[in-house]
C-alpha cells in the first residue's frame, strides 16, 4: 500500500507533516509513504526510511490561490503531483492539509469522479457532547449547489463510510433541516426527505435540526454543501469564540479569579480536547476514484498521524470499491 | 400609544409576561397595555392600573400547534385576538412569546403584509464577542424559500431598522455566504450579492462568513430564511452545549475543581450574560403593517420588559411607516 502526501499544505507545513509521517512510520512497517515537496527542504527534515520516498516538486499551491486555476497552472506543485501519483496508480490514496478548494479540484479533476456519482462530497467527522460519540456530516462545501439526487447519494456514501470505517451497524442517517417534520424546509429538503426515505439499505430516521447536532442522535447527517458549510463554520466559530472569551476572562481577572483559573484549568482543557478534531482525522472527499483526505489547515503532527491512518483504513476497507459497486 | 400583548405565549406565561408588563408600567406613564388571556386567571395576577386593560380570551395557541391551522381555528385565542386588535387599530403593535410559526402567521395573515413587501422576515438582535456590539440578522426563518428580491428587501428593511432603532448611522450590511469573494456561494447568493450592491442608500460591504459573525464586522446580516435559521440554531445549540458541559464538569469535579468553580463562577456567569439575549428584546417580524415582536419562548420578566420597550420604540420611531414610504 502506498500513500501520497502533500508535504507543503497547511499552516505548519512541512514540519508538522513530516513529524506526523514519522510518527505513523514508527508504528507501521508495511505502508509506503510518498512525500511530495522540494527535495532539498524535505531531506533536511526527514529521517531516512525504506518506507519513505521524497518526490521532488517545485511549486506550492498557496492557501489563497484560486483552486481550479492553481490545479491547472501549478502542474509541478506538491498537491497536483501527489494527486497525479494516485491517478497513475503509483499511490492508493492522497492526504493534503492545504487549500481546501484546490484539494477538491485535484480530487475531482485529477483523480476523477467515480462514474455515476453526480457530485463528490466533503465529509468531516464531528464531536457531540457525549464522549466517544461522533457523526459524519456531508456535504460541507464541495458543492455550493444542491439537487435531490446529490443528497440521496450523500446518504448512501455517508452510510457506507460510517459502517465501513467507524464499524457502525446500520448507521442512523438524518437530514439536516430547519424543523423535524417531513414537510419542513424548502422544496429541496422536503423532496430530499421523501427520496432518502425510499432508499434501500439506508437507516433513515428523518430530519435533524442544528440544535440537536450535539446530542448524538445521528451517525450520518446529510446536507447540501451550502447549508453544511455554513453550519460547520458556525459550529467552529462559536466554539472557538466561547472558549477563547472564557480563557481571556480568567487570565485578565483578579487574584481570586486567577487562583480559580489554575484549579479549573484541567476542566477547560478537557473540554477543549473533547471537541478537538485532531483524532478524527481529516475530512474525506467521498465519490472520487481513490481515498482523498483533507486535513485541517492548522494540522499538528497528531492530526497528520491520524489522517494518514484514516487514508490507510479507507484503502484497506476498499471503501471506494464499495461506492463503485453501488453506482456502476 | 397602545400595545397588545399575548399573555399566554411562552414557557412561563402568564406569570413572566404579567411581571414584565408591571415592570414596564412602573417606568412608563403614557403607554396603554392591552393584555390578552383568560380574564379570571389574569385578574388574579395583575395589579390594577389605569394603563392596563385585560381583554378576555378563551383559547390558547400551544407551542406544538400547526401555525396556520391554529390561527384559522383558534379565533378566540390570546394571540389571534391580540393580532386582530392591532389590525383594527385598537393597538399599535403586538408582542407574543408563544409559538413562532403562529406569531408569523398572525402577523402576515391577520395584521397583513406591507404592500410591495414580497416576504416579511424574522430578525433577532444577536451578540458578538465585543461587549456592547450587536448585529441584526434576517431572515432567520419566516421563509423557507428564497429569491434574490427577498434578500434585497431584507437588506433595506434591516438597514432602516438598525439606523432607526439602534441609532447606527449608515449601518454596515453584509450578506451571509460561504466565502468572502463576490463569486462565492450558490447562484442565489452570487446574484443577491450583485443586486444588493446596486441598492441606493445601503452601506453594503460584501459577504460575511459564519465564522466571522462574532467579530462585529456587520450591523446587519442578510440571509435567506433557511440558512439563517440553520445558522441561528447552530449558534444557540453550540453556545448552550459548551456552557452546559463546562458547568457540569465543574459541578461533578473533585474538591480542587469545586473550589476553583466557586472562584470563577462570576466569570462564567458574566460570559453567559454577555450572550444572554434578554436585553436585546425579541425578534422583529419586519414587513408587516405594524410592529410585531416575537419574544424568546423561555422569556423571563426582564426579557418581556425589554421586548415591550422595543415595540414602543418601533411605534415611536414610525419604522413601519418608513418601510411603507420606501415600497409604496
Amino acid at each position: 500500500m502506498k500513500i501520497a502526501i502533500d508535504a507543503m499544505g497547511g499552516d505548519d507545513a512541512p514540519q508538522a507533516i513530516v513529524t506526523g509521517v514519522e510518527r505513523f512510520l514508527k508504528e507501521d512497517s508495511q505502508t509506503q509513504i510518498r512525500l511530495f515537496g522540494p527535495q532539498a527542504q524535505l531531506t533536511e527534515l526527514v529521517t531516512p526510511s525504506p518506507q519513505l520516498t521524497v518526490v521532488n516538486t517545485t511549486q506550492i499551491v498557496e492557501g489563497n490561490d484560486e483552486p481550479v486555476a492553481a490545479i491547472r497552472q501549478k502542474r509541478d506543485s506538491s498537491l497536483v503531483r501527489a494527486a497525479e501519483d494516485v491517478k497513475t496508480g503509483q499511490a492508493d490514496g492522497l492526504l493534503s492539509c492545504g487549500n481546501t478548494g484546490a484539494i477538491l479540484a485535484a480530487g475531482i479533476f485529477v483523480i476523477g469522479r467515480i462514474k455515476n456519482v453526480e457530485r463528490p462530497a466533503l465529509m468531516p467527522t464531528l464531536p457531540t457532547s457525549m464522549v466517544g460519540k461522533y457523526y459524519n456530516m456531508l456535504d460541507v462545501g464541495a458543492n455550493a449547489e444542491a439537487k435531490i439526487s446529490y443528497l440521496t447519494q450523500f446518504a448512501q456514501m455517508g452510510s457506507i463510510y460510517a459502517a465501513d470505517l467507524r464499524g457502525i451497524k446500520d448507521p442512523v442517517v438524518k437530514l439536516l433541516n430547519i424543523g423535524s417534520e417531513p414537510h419542513k424546509g424548502d422544496p429541496l429538503h422536503q423532496k430530499a426527505f421523501a427520496a432518502i426515505s425510499q432508499l434501500a439499505g439506508i437507516n433513515f430516521q428523518g430530519n435533524i435540526e442544528p440544535t440537536e447536532l450535539f446530542q448524538g442522535a445521528a451517525d450520518v447527517v446529510v446536507t447540501d454543501g451550502f447549508t453544511g458549510n455554513a453550519v460547520l463554520k458556525t459550529l467552529e466559530g462559536t466554539m472557538k469564540t466561547i472558549l477563547h472569551l472564557f480563557k481571556n476572562s480568567l487570565v485578565d481577572g483578579n487574584l481570586k479569579t486567577k487562583i480559580g483559573a489554575l484549579l479549573v484549568r484541567g476542566n477547560l482543557s478537557n473540554l477543549a480536547n473533547q471537541f478537538n478534531n485532531s483524532r478524527f482525522g481529516g475530512a474525506v472527499l467521498l465519490g472520487v476514484n481513490a481515498p482523498v483526505i483533507k486535513g485541517h489547515g492548522n494540522s499538528q503532527p497528531e492530526t497528520v498521524y491520524y489522517a494518514i491512518k484514516q487514508v490507510k483504513e479507507m484503502i484497506e476497507g476498499q471503501t471506494v470499491q464499495k461506492f463503485k459497486d453501488l453506482y456502476q
